[in-house]
């Protein structure tokens, strides 16, 4: 494929519209290892506010990358859970940490450099 | 590594905030073959104006991803070219790029479900 047709492409702006939000490559990874209710993702991820998490939530099951699951007990239970397409996302976004833990020192020298 | 190392550190959060900005990755991207002028990067990525695209280059040269080299001929060129920090980053990015083409169809068939 070319890079135009590359660039042009609007799956691939999809893709990268995807990971414009920090937070949902950040909630997908977090959902890696089974359903998780939203008290433990609070607890998972540092610095997320119960808003945002419910925002990002909504976001990823309106995209269907996560699918919501209310169990009628007592208290009643919701745990959120990656779908088969979600899955798919975590190759590419284990690239990316990969990446930071490798050149992050590097990026940030740089900026240090550059005076941020 | 475990979950929460991965959350909570900040290279991982680097990494996709450098995301966040959708014309980072584009950006990137359009500068694998080799150094570019600016005119020419906007021909080649449809939809992007002067000020976001020099908006774009600044942010990526402040995080030493991207070099400006300014030759002094008549009439002045100026081209930009990944650093070798920056060229570590398109094989991450490729990885997106190819799950948007395998996967991006499912992404839009459920916003649609969705009534996106």
């Amino acid at each position: 494929m070319t890079t135009d047709a590359y660039l042009a492409d609007c799956r691939a702006r999809l893709a990268f519209d995807l990971l414009s939000h920090t937070w949902n490559a950040v909630l997908i990874w977090s959902l890696r290892e089974g359903p998780r209710r939203p008290g433990e993702l609070r607890e998972r991820i540092g610095g997320i506010s119960p808003k945002v998490l419910t925002e990002t939530l909504r976001r990823l099951e309106f995209n269907g990358l996560v699918e919501r699951h209310a169990y009628a007990e007592a208290p009643p239970r919701v745990e959120y859970e990656l779908t088969a397409l979600g899955r798919t996302l975590l190759g590419p976004i284990d690239a990316f940490g990969a990446w930071a833990f490798e050149h992050g020192d590097e990026v940030m020298a740089a900026q240090a450099r550059n005076g941020g």
